[in-house]
Order: C-alpha cells, then sequence, then structure tokens
C-alpha cells in the first residue's frame, strides 16, 4: 500500500500499477487531483479540454479495474485521452503536449505501450478492439480484457457500426464503453442521438419490470428456453415502455447502462461485475463535456477546444484583432452565406464540423438548406451527391484528412456521375498540432487522377471566394477547392467575386533564371523567398498555378519553352501532387527543364507549430530560397 | 386500355405508362414473362442471375404503383435491376448487357432517365436517395417519392448505417425497401443478418398484439400520447416477443414487413398504403435469390453470376481444362492455406467476397482463423489491424476498387502504426465487364503517396505466390499485393515458394533501343510486343518492376545512366502510378530519357471485354508495340 500522506496524491502515480495499490476510497481525490491538473496545465497549454474532463472518472475506473497495458484500452478519438495519459508515465511531459517533439494529442503506441491503438480519426475503436480480442483468442490469451471507448458522437460513423455488426459474429470478449455526452463537437445529429436521449428519459421502467415480467410469464407470452433472455427480456420491455428500441440489443450485444459515468465507485463496481462474461457486452455511462470546469459545462462546443484560458475567472484569452486578417474558415463561413442569398439552389453539408468549418453560419442563416449530418463523411458526400442529382448546388465541406474517409464516395457517387458540386476540402496541408492522423497531405495526390473532377486551391482568401464562385458559377462538374486552417493574408477580404477561369494559373511574378511553380497558399511562402533571393541578383518568375487540374498546360508550355530550371512547390505529399504533374507535362511534351519538387517527403509527419513544420519539411521562404540558390549554383 | 392480346405481353411494355395501363390481374403474367425473358437472355449472355430473379415482383409492383421517372428508384447495387432494365426501354438492347458499346450491367443515369443514382458499390442508396428525397422538399416538388431498394448484404455496409441514422433527421419523404433474401453475394454474416432472421420468425405475434395491448393499457403500462404510438408498439411487442429489437424503429424510421416480396399483388397493395404517410419509412420484403429458377434457387452463390447455363437441364457451362492455367484468385486462395498451414499466425479476411476471391479454402481449412465481416470494407481493414497489432499475419483481400472505401483506415489505421500485414487487392487493373465502377485502376496512384506501405504487383502467378510468401516472411511493415480479376499465365502454378527482394525489379530481357518499365501481369502483353518487334530490329530491355514502392532505384540508376528511350506499362490510371515514380526518379536523379507512360487515360472506362479494353487504351501487344516503333522513329 502507497503512503497517501503526500501532499498531491497524484504525484506518486506514475503508473497505473501505482494507482491499483491505492485504497477504493481516495479515488476521489485522485479524480479531483486528475481533473485541476488537466485545467491548469491546458489553461496555459491549449488542448482539447471538454472531451478529457468528461472521462476523468472513466479514466480512474478502467485504470483500477482492469490490469493495463496488459489489457487493452482502444480510445476512440484521443481528446478524451489526457487523463489517460497522465496516468500512464506522462504526467510530467503532459505540458509538452502538441508541441514540437512533445507528447501527442492522441492515443499513440509509439508514444507508449498503454496507447493500445492509434486515434485520430473517430469510430475506428470497435472494429480496433474486436480485432485485438479475436487476436487474444486466437493466441490463447483468455484472460486479456479489451475495452473500447468510444463517444456517441463517434458512434455516427459507419464504421462504429460494422464494428458493432460484427461484435458478436465471432467469439471475442469485447467491451464497450459507450461515453455519452449529448455530442460530438457540435451537437450531435440523427436518429441514434435521438435515439440516446430518449433511452434514459424513462420513468416507469425500473419500477415496473418484475410486475410485468411475471404478468407476461403467466400469459405463456414469453419463456425462459434461451440463454440471456431474462436480460433480452429486461431491455424488450425498456424498449416498451420507452417507445424506444435498444439498437444494441439489435446486434446481439449485451446492453448495460445508462449509469452515471462521474461516479467513479459505482463504475468500478460495474465494471468488476461485468467484465468477466463471455461475449461481447456494452457499457452505456453518460458523462458532461467540461464536467467539473463550469464555463466548459455550460457551453461545451466553445470550450471543446478554447485555446489559452484564466482556470480562476473561466476567462478564454483570445485576441481578437480586427486588423488582423480572418481565418480561411470564416471567408468560407462567410461567402457561403453571401452566395447561398443569391441563388436558392445552393446548399451546405458538413459532417460534424459546423464550427470548425464555419457552416455554423449558413445554418443560421437558411437552417433548411444546411445539413450536418454528424461523424459520417461517407454520407456527407454521397447525401451531396444526391442532392447534387436533383439540381440543387451543394457546397460539401469536409476536412482534407477526413476525405479520406470518403474516397469512394467521390470516385462512385460524384465524379462517376459528372455532378455539379463543390467539394471544400477545409485543413488541407499540414494542419500543426493535431499532427499526423490530421495533416490534410495526401488530397493532391489522392484526387489528381480521379477523372472528371477540377481540383483547385488559392492563393488567399480573396481566392477562396473567387473559387467558390467560379464552383457555383462556371463549373458544370465537380469542382474540389482545398484550403488551409488559420489564417489568411488580407485584412480586406471582402472582394467582389470574380470567376477564375478553370484550368488557368497566372504568373505572379516575371524572371529569367528559375521558374517557381505554386499551388494554395504556400505561394506566399514562395513570394517570400523571391523577394530574399532578388537582393542576390536571381530571377524568379513565379507562377500560381491555381488549378492542379485541368493544369494549365498554355503556361507550362512557356514554362517549357523558356525556362531550363523549374521549382514546384505544395502543401501536400511529393509522391503525385503537382511536382509530378509538372514531371507528367514536360515528359508528354518533349520539354526537359531540370526539375525540382518541393513539398511533404513520404513520410508521416508529427505535431509542432505550422512554421516548425514548414521548417522540417523544406516549405518555409528561407528553405525555398535555399533551393533557389542551389539549384542556380549546380 | 392495352390491347393484352399479343402472344408475349412484355413485347407492348417499352415503359413503365404502359405498364400502368395494364389492369391488374395481369401482373402475374408480366412477371412469368420477365423472369423468363431474364433466364433466356442469361443462359446466352452471362450476367448476375439470381438477385435479378428475386426481384421480378417487386420490379413490376415498384413501376406500378409509382410514377417513374418523375419518381425516382434508387437501386442499391445494380444486380438486382435487370428487370428494371427491361421495363425500362431496354428491353430490346438487354441482350447486349455487359458487353462493349452495350448498355451496364449496374443502372446508370447516362444510360436512361429510369436509372436514378449510379450503383455499382453496395450501400449507396439511402444516402443518396435521401439527398435527392430533401432536394424534392426544397425544390417543393412535394409530390415526389423517392424510393431506395437496399439489399440485407448491403444493409451491413456503414454507408448504409450512415444513412438510416440521418434519415430521420430532416424532412424528407423517403421510402426503403430492405430486399431481404439471407445473403449478401456469399451467406451474409454479423447481427444484422441473425437479426433479420429472428425478427422473421416470431409465430406468436399477429394472434398476440391486440391482446397483450390492450391488457398493458389496462395497466396503465403504455399511453397513446405519441403520433405513431401504436405502430411503435407493435414493433415493441414484436420485439419483446421475439426476444429481438427493431434496429429501424431504433433511427426513428416506420418500420412494415416482413412481407413476402413475391407477392405481386400484396406488395402493390402495401406500396399503395404507405406511399403517402409522411416521414422516413422502411419496407422489408422477403425474397428469393434465383426465384423460378429450382437450380438457382437452391445454390444462390452458385447462381449469384454463372456464366452461360443451358436454361432447360440447369447445366452451367463451365469448360474445365486442367490444361489451362488457374484463375489468379485460386492461386491466391491455395497459397494461403499453404501458408496458413505452416504459421498459425496467419489469418484471412474478406469483406463479403469469400468466393470471389477464394478466401473460401481459408474459411475451410481454417474457420478459426478465416473472417467474411460482410460487406464492410472499412472495418475489413481496421479489424485486421487490431489483429496485426496484438501479433497475428492478416491477410486482408479487397478488391482494388473496394479498397476505396477502406483509404483511411489503410492510411489512419494501418501504414501509421507500420502494421505488418498483407494486403491482396484483387480485381486490381482492368476488371472488364463490370464496367467503370468495378475497374481497379487507381490503386498504384491512390497507394504510391501513402508512406510505410510496400507495394507491389506479380507478373504471374508464380510471383504471386513469391510476393505472397515475401509479405509474410520478409516484409515488417504492411506489403500490398494488386492482381487482376481471371486466369494466369501457368498451368503449373505450385512452385517452391521463395522471397522477392522487397524493392527489387528483374530484368526480363537484354536490349539496347529502349527500355520497357511495366508492372504487373500486364508485362504479358509487354513481351508479346518486344518479340513482334525483336523481328524489326528493334532492340527492347523489358524490366519487371515488381515493386511500385519502395521502387528499385538501382534498376532505374542503370537505366537512366544506359537508355534515352524509356517506356512505362501499367494496368493503372497513367496520372500518379508508375510512370509518374518513373519520371520523379529520373528528375531527382538528373537523368533527362524521353519517357512515354502507357496507362489507363483519364477517363472512367466503361465496360468490354479484356481484350477490347486493352485495346481502347492502347494495353494490348499491338498497341504497345506500336508505341514502341514511335519512339524509335521519332
Amino acid at each position: 500500500m502507497i503512503d497517501c500522506k503526500d501532499e498531491h496524491i497524484l504525484n506518486v502515480i506514475n503508473y497505473p500499477e501505482d494507482l491499483r495499490k491505492l485504497p477504493q476510497e481516495k479515488l476521489g481525490e485522485v479524480c479531483e487531483e486528475l481533473r485541476q491538473y488537466i485545467i491548469d496545465i491546458l489553461s496555459e497549454n491549449p488542448g482539447h479540454l471538454g472531451a478529457s474532463l468528461g472521462t476523468v472518472e472513466l479514466t480512474v475506473a478502467l485504470h483500477y479495474v482492469f490490469n493495463t497495458p496488459y489489457d487493452r484500452i482502444v480510445w476512440d478519438v484521443g481528446h478524451q485521452a489526457y487523463g489517460h495519459k497522465i496516468l500512464t508515465g506522462r504526467r510530467e511531459a503532459f505540458h509538452t503536449l502538441r508541441k514540437f517533439k512533445g507528447i501527442s494529442g492522441f492515443p499513440n503506441p509509439g508514444e507508449s505501450e498503454y496507447d493500445a491503438f492509434i486515434a485520430g480519426h473517430a469510430s475506428n475503436s470497435i472494429s480496433a478492439a474486436m480485432g485485438m480480442s479475436v487476436a487474444s483468442e486466437l493466441k490463447e490469451e483468455h484472460d486479456r480484457h479489451v475495452i473500447a471507448v468510444i463517444g456517441d458522437g463517434a458512434m455516427t460513423g459507419g464504421l462504429a457500426f460494422e464494428g458493432l455488426n460484427n461484435a458478436s459474429a465471432n467469439p471475442n470478449n469485447l467491451l464497450i464503453i459507450l461515453n455519452d455526452n449529448d455530442m460530438a463537437i457540435d451537437n450531435c445529429v440523427g436518429g441514434l442521438s435521438q435515439y440516446l436521449v430518449d433511452i434514459t428519459t424513462s420513468q416507469a421502467y425500473n419500477k415496473m419490470r418484475y410486475d410485468v415480467y411475471r404478468g407476461l410469464r403467466k400469459m405463456k407470452l414469453i419463456n425462459n428456453d434461451r440463454r440471456g433472455n431474462i436480460l433480452r427480456f429486461n431491455n424488450s420491455l425498456k424498449a416498451l415502455l420507452t417507445q424506444q428500441h435498444n439498437l444494441f440489443e439489435g446486434f446481439s450485444i449485451r446492453y448495460f447502462g445508462p449509469v452515471d459515468g462521474h461516479d467513479v465507485n459505482y463504475m468500478i463496481k460495474l465494471l468488476n461485475d461485468i467484465k468477466d462474461l463471455q461475449g461481447p457486452k456494452l457499457l452505456h455511462i453518460k458523462t458532461k463535456k467540461g464536467k467539473g470546469f463550469k464555463p466548459a459545462e455550460e457551453s461545451a462546443t466553445e470550450w471543446h477546444a478554447p485555446g489559452k484560458f484564466n482556470k480562476e475567472t473561466g476567462q478564454r484569452i483570445i485576441v481578437h484583432n480586427l486588423d488582423e486578417p480572418q481565418l480561411y474558415q470564416d471567408v468560407f463561413g462567410h461567402t457561403l452565406v453571401e452566395l447561398a442569398e443569391k441563388d436558392e439552389r445552393i446548399v451546405g453539408i458538413t459532417p460534424a464540423m459546423p464550427t470548425g468549418s464555419s457552416m455554423i453560419y449558413m445554418m443560421k442563416a437558411f437552417p433548411q438548406r444546411a445539413f450536418d449530418v454528424g461523424i459520417a463523411e461517407g454520407h456527407s458526400v454521397t447525401f451531396s451527391a444526391g442532392l447534387a442529382k436533383e439540381g440543387m448546388i451543394p457546397f460539401c465541406n469536409v476536412y482534407s484528412s477526413f476525405m479520406q474517409r470518403a474516397y469512394d464516395n467521390l470516385i462512385h457517387d460524384v465524379a462517376l456521375q459528372k455532378l455539379h458540386m463543390v467539394i471544400c476540402l477545409d485543413r488541407a496541408g499540414l494542419v500543426g498540432e493535431d499532427g499526423a492522423t490530421h495533416h490534410g497531405v495526401f488530397d493532391l495526390a489522392y484526387l489528381r487522377p480521379i477523372p472528371n473532377l477540377t481540383v483547385a486551391s488559392p492563393l488567399n482568401e480573396l481566392d477562396l471566394r473567387n473559387l467558390m464562385y467560379t464552383g457555383y458559377k462556371e463549373a458544370t462538374g465537380t469542382f474540389v477547392i482545398r484550403y488551409p486552417r488559420g489564417k489568411g493574408e488580407k485584412k480586406d477580404w471582402r472582394n467582389e467575386m470574380h470567376v477564375l477561369p478553370i484550368g488557368k494559373g497566372k504568373k505572379l511574378s516575371e524572371g529569367d533564371d528559375i521558374a517557381v511553380l505554386s499551388i494554395g497558399p504556400i505561394g506566399n511562402e514562395v513570394i517570400k523567398a523571391i523577394e530574399e533571393v532578388a537582393g542576390e541578383g536571381i530571377s524568379v518568375a513565379h507562377y500560381d498555378m491555381i488549378y492542379l487540374k485541368p493544369i494549365d498546360e498554355e503556361l507550362l508550355d512557356e514554362i517549357g519553352k523558356k525556362f531550363k530550371r523549374v521549382i514546384t512547390v505544395e502543401n501536400g505529399v511529393v509522391k503525385g501532387g503537382l511536382g509530378s504533374a509538372v514531371l507528367e507535362f514536360m515528359a508528354d511534351n518533349g520539354y526537359t527543364p531540370r526539375v525540382k519538387r518541393i513539398g511533404i517527403p513520404d513520410t508521416f509527419i508529427e505535431h509542432g507549430s505550422i512554421p516548425e513544420l514548414y521548417k522540417l519539411c523544406g516549405l518555409d521562404a528561407g528553405s525555398i530560397a535555399g533551393e533557389i540558390r542551389k539549384m542556380m549554383n549546380d
């Protein structure tokens, strides 16, 4: 037994084995300190506050009951897992969260053996945990528990359902914990969400169930000859009384709950009760996002990832400077409303990112014409395709790395039918602190091979508006616009919109020695690099290609004829994107310039600030200038 | 009223409006003729027989009740829709089904306005139809019905669930028809499938429901103050009595059924009854795959797509010639069993394609170590990742075009964690008669940008075995093997397996004038082309790259030094694949050969035989020889 006289009990918990040595009555205290520690650190080092405050008690209960890391906890979306990180050897490092070379914002098996599986994108936990559980069975490690912890938001993703549907199909001992806080990042949508609300509001259920059960048995309407019959009966009865149905029992998964997810002792009792029951089971707990920090409890969306804040006053430290450029996201949101005012065929679609993408403006201005479909990227694209097929003009906004979830929808449901819609890929390129799972760096390469697509990226927010207008007004097929997270370049961005001719780039500066071709806002680093080398007498022509596809062949022809030295710059993987497109054109047309491609190297890039990551990948002005000099000197 | 004295009533039905002019008592006859017509044509012109025989009555009922094409029918996976094609202007053209320049095997809006949405990949119908339904509401075309027809197999796909979850979220008038034939292509798996069986086997339900309802009302256990309460009550009761739960009511979708899907008159009555009910609704019909053709009824998997057959005797016309090469699929299946016998860590996973992929051999040999997860490609990959994370060595077999469904799973759940598993992409390259939705032509381009992957393709089935062995024995990370549909090259394929060194290609023939670099079985066309031009004195070196990634840089260095003329050949899109990789290497290393890339052009390729499509894309030996000559003469 550990000596608990230390002023801060958290300080003696370096690993879960330390936690498990504590008497159970100390766990309330652990929870309090853990919660306060998260608040203390995140007030100075921005991160995802709300979700992790909601899972403090669950985290303590899980590590107290289960033999981690031998037992596996698979967190679904790592935002919930900060407490887990602190209890599993990373308390001291916690202030480095999401910083360059610091610990990751998500569970990461490369970082700790306690992180059983990667968890950046939602809804993967059940499938992964089921695989791990089946593997344990096959290895005859029958005593291993595998626990998937999934939020109600992530539960709307198709992958979670595929996992649920399969969970009962093979021998496995999976425990699914449904962490139900009534919301994903924004409010949760869809039938499932309503279902979860309804299931927990039945008052009659506990009082009546045994009476009715006996009554129905007398009437011989039910019998007891099946294993698990009483449990099933209870769930059926609950469904009957609440006029709702237990979705999970429909999948032959034993259902327990809902229970208070902030009662650490009750959860410990329950987890001990059910953990050795054979077969897949689901425990439904109710938690509150931001639990224990009033402002965060009251406004969960705002405090999902609040940035720095004053932990005493509960004030978020937001620097609003109207002299600064606005976010690309806000430009997108306001511009969409502007377009929607002009044409009632325009509709907006987001998979669970109304605030992050600023689709919220459209939802407020035109509630009938804006759709938050929940965490369901595939559906967001195919639903948009259905709208487009009937003559609407959908603006479907999906984060670039999440569009990987809807790749087939884009090919099969959209491009193949040449549907007129605008796909806005937010968070394209390096995203900074969210790291490897969230960098939107593959899109240029995975979009370019798809026939019938137009793929564009704006140099700045003025051109984002122009591209949105072009996609709406000029395009006849599918028009994809990728743009990054964060601030733009201009403070006055409300320009009169005009068409950017499809497939036409722009020469931004004249030069004779080298041609630099860029796409998207990374072109602004090129502009700085060119200024840098201009003083050294190097004359650089800069082309903003704007369109990756169709690429401006006239411009490329001009470049092929004039230049022997070409550099391409893109905020995306260097294999398959703009650089490759330029090489293909040069080869197809018999030009033989030397071509240096600058982009993301062929490795997963970790987290860090954008300037740090630009430097790492050679995408900052200084590195680009260096490549220009090098090519001149070779 | 149409004159029905014509010997064949089907001959007077050119469009559904003709059908709707018939008296209802004639519809049985229409169904019989329609069924026979499908059997007659498909016995000579191979296609998907079973599914379309099962939907004859449904098809007639839908077009009789609904005002197509103004009302929209969205078929989920087009195999069901042959009857629909015949009744909607394509009876005469039906014998050209799946043939080059003939009609498509799937609904295709480009072919007919009656085909409301594309339908090659499963599970998209609910999302698409919901989009179309919401669009109709927004356009104030409130009288339009939108009907999604989805099989129980397709219902296990995550996209279908995302659609279901959203179906009640927005005002729409969607009718979902669940065509439940107890199977997808092979037997259906998972909790949902069991659920559908259970829901239909309750005997007590109809007899008892009113008695119990009244009893419970007296006990004040239920009340009537909610709209739809009685319906919900009935469903709850059914759930209670069957000890099962109504999944669909869980999503706030009104549920009707199950009903006999071969009773055309009852379906017409029911469709008329429910079609104008407001809000989303689901009609569950039970059908039999292959209905009306005995052999197909008895063995649904075998008769899914039987090839030619004798319609009188029910004999399939299969040419078994042991002197011919076997299918790549069979080589995969037998080899996997061979490997699994050697190492018990090896497991096999297929999303609903045990027969098509030949995973069935593994399922028979090692039932505990082989998993058919249903139509759920994302789950198949993430489940495999969970198995791999715990030290198993999964062979996950997914058709190339369906892997587009699991793209993010591959990036996020597999590659990012450098998991040791073998991904087998079956049906890679052009697939022939299944056409645009099924060609596996994007994989080389979409896989190459993903870090940590090894991507390979064998020249023939001997190398398929060698690559499977290499992926198992030599690889430490994720190893992808792509190979085509259909027959290999050798009749003696049971070679002793050996490692093909990772990242090493092979020089197949020496030459001095031109280097041709190919990957995969398309290299056999190159071999023929080289023979063709050898007689003309052109000396061609042929390199089988084997690995797209890591590509053999030593070999490329040799080629860059020696050759001024290079041709690349791949059975995949020409943007981003092998050709681009070669251009990138040459540019990065200062080589300037002329490079001609041969591959699939940037357009969706329609259906046809493989030789026809090779010719269309310039991938046949003759076309390749032509390019060799052209490059020599330039």
